[in-house]
């Protein structure tokens, strides 16, 4: 299933893609629920196989909401992986970022993005003038946590999995790189485009998936899950490490190669710019930036 | 005002302390106001002057109630800040986070601790066993915003204060190192001793006052506000560049030398010890580990 959280009118609303992705059929759920978006439905129903069994309303067009992120306002920061593809981790070893990781494959970075970055599909990220000239895309698949727990085993976490989601982990290089910890630089408003919708974990094998960004119609990222250096179980078994996970985080789990700051000289986004993320499974996400 | 948020019997509910420590004013407020502590005042009321109107009822015994943190649970992470006394900065130029600053006055490092860290005065600090034996204590001056906002300057920045806790900012040291990224080494599940209740912005010079630490009643850290490398107006303007800030929000200041790394060889704490940390104008906060 593909899950939605979107406007119909002036009403929240959660509902699930047809397959040819032109209209939606509204899950009959309490109104309390469905402003919380994809995460009510979280808490409501710990398992994604219920939602097969909520009561649908007739299709409605896709073209006559306003798509809003699967999940509008997470509960509290975005878990966010830094450098966990081998091909990325590869092009960050001319940069700043070379020298804070000695062995790569020793334990994951995990930063975090606060819960209000996040925007929807179509919504523009806007540019902090006089802040940074330097704000880069990461393409990333974004794991949603279903049942929660703390020191979940790698053998048990994809149990833990509601869906799936796109997210673009937009960052300020300058910011990220001065303050030395990253969060202030991942988290300037509207720095977390997610969507377009989620898909539940049942719907997509997620290690197994093509990562593709482009901006202004040119191809920059072309990655593969099965790439990753940290692959999702190990994620959830190290963001669980003594930290309970709730239903509804979000973990962002690292971009693939091809980023602005990789270019030489780098391409950071202007106004203008669209960036447009396609996972194979999930959909596309598309953001101008302003 | 000094302002705490406990049970009494099974109900939540904030209220006033009495001068000599011995006795609250419940304030007449919603139950739904009282669940979120000082949080649902900070929401209710923007100003904190706007408490002394409040009805409130017959003092109780403190010592009637089981206290609760002001903020027992935050709206997102809590922004921390890293090495931010001068004296701090100083006893770690021998360690492994000496290098990862070579201009100490350019810019705040801040990193997030998760909202469910934060437990109250006299809860027990869970020490992760099997998963960090290097558990240290860091005491903090934590501001707490009122009137959110962006771009905060620094002549506005004390007008967004709506007032002052404590937090022991309890760190696993190997966890910090090895992801490079602090937030999962700080985020352990009760790592965030908050309390022992709030003081208003008008009831202390925040600017100017000392911090100090125990140990098993052994003075470990005794710092003063006027030693801040980046006092709070710069703080607040840091933490709202480009990212609203909104009330509730909690910053931590960071710590003054004496944490339990510094000593040669280092000193963390182990199942039984006791962290007290005062700071003159707002109390003690105290917390068993085990």
């Amino acid at each position: 299933m593909r899950i939605a959280t979107y406007m119909h009118g002036d009403r929240h609303q959660v509902g699930l893609v047809s397959e040819d992705d032109q209209s939606l059929e509204t899950l009959e759920v309490a109104p309390e629920v469905a402003r919380l978006g994809v995460l009510g439905l979280i808490q409501t129903y710990g398992d994604a196989a219920q939602i097969a069994a909520v009561p649908r309303r007739a299709p409605i067009a896709l073209d006559s909401v306003r798509l809003l992120a699967p999940i509008p306002r997470p509960q509290r920061n975005i878990f966010c992986v830094g450098r966990n593809y081998h091909a990325h981790a590869k092009e960050l070893s001319g940069s700043v970022f070379k020298a804070s990781n000695t062995d790569p494959a020793a334990w994951p970075i995990v930063f975090t993005k606060v819960p209000e970055t996040v925007i929807a599909h179509g919504d523009d990220v806007i540019l902090p003038v006089g802040i940074t000239d330097q704000v880069d895309y990461e393409a990333e698949l974004a794991i949603v946590i279903g049942k929660g727990g703390k020191n979940i085993s790698q053998a048990e976490a994809m149990n833990h999995v509601w869906g799936y989601t796109i997210v673009n982990d937009v960052t300020a290089r300058d910011v990220q790189m001065r303050h030395q910890q990253w969060d202030l630089g991942k988290s300037f408003d509207t720095f977390c485009p997610m969507g377009p919708w989620l898909v539940t974990a049942d719907s997509l094998d997620a290690s197994n998936t093509r990562v593709r960004c482009w901006v202004n119609d040119e191809l920059r990222q072309e990655g593969h899950t099965r790439d990753l250096i940290f692959d999702l179980p190990t994620l959830i078994e190290t963001c669980s490490r003594g930290i309970t996970l709730y239903p509804g985080d979000v973990i962002a789990t690292g971009t693939p190669a091809g980023v602005g700051m990789g270019f030489n000289p780098p391409r950071y986004l202007k106004a203008g710019d669209r960036v447009r993320i396609e996972i194979d499974g999930i959909g596309t996400l598309e953001n101008a930036f302003g």
